[in-house]
């Protein structure tokens, strides 16, 4: 894949106002975020995390909105939530989730 | 230190109703939330973390909320903001923060 092809593919085709934070470079998520702004028309960005990437979720939104697009976009709304799920050995595990609503200032 | 001595220090004396999320063992912070709210009478807490420990400050809220004080507690508000300092070699570097705010349901 291009470096292109690869920042559309984590923004996922299905929702387009949605990126998901995983463990690719860093700043594929930061650009995934500004392009749904500044090429992609989007109102509204959902930055989207699961356990340990909830962290890169932050850091993701605070690089967008203070560096990148500064004045331009805003923090809407936060939501934590927790998914409980069996493990592999059969485990209840829970895991958390963020979701960091930026929208345009 | 006894065990109820270290979650004491860890909720700062200055400000009751805040815990500042660290590398301490993980259901000490669950334990100083839940105490605020059940033996030092606490309307407020509020959960406070930067760099690699925000996942951890979603974490104990979400264990504490979910787990501990079940329908007794809920997420009242979630800041995050990012603070620029130069690291020991003068780089700038920035740091993203959390603050996420538990009332009484």
């Amino acid at each position: 894949m291009t470096e292109n092809e690869e920042v559309k593919h984590i923004v996922r085709e299905k929702d387009d106002h949605v990126v998901y934070i995983g463990p690719k470079p860093f700043m594929n998520y930061v650009t995934g975020v500004v392009m749904q702004f500044t090429t992609q028309g989007a109102k509204e960005v959902n930055i989207k995390a699961r356990g340990k990437f909830i962290t890169r979720a932050v850091d993701v939104a605070e690089v967008a909105a203070k560096r990148f697009l500064e004045g331009q976009i805003k923090v809407k709304d936060i939501k934590i939530d927790s998914e409980g799920f069996k493990n592999k050995e059969g485990r209840d595990v829970r895991v958390s989730t963020i979701d960091i609503s930026l929208v345009k200032a």
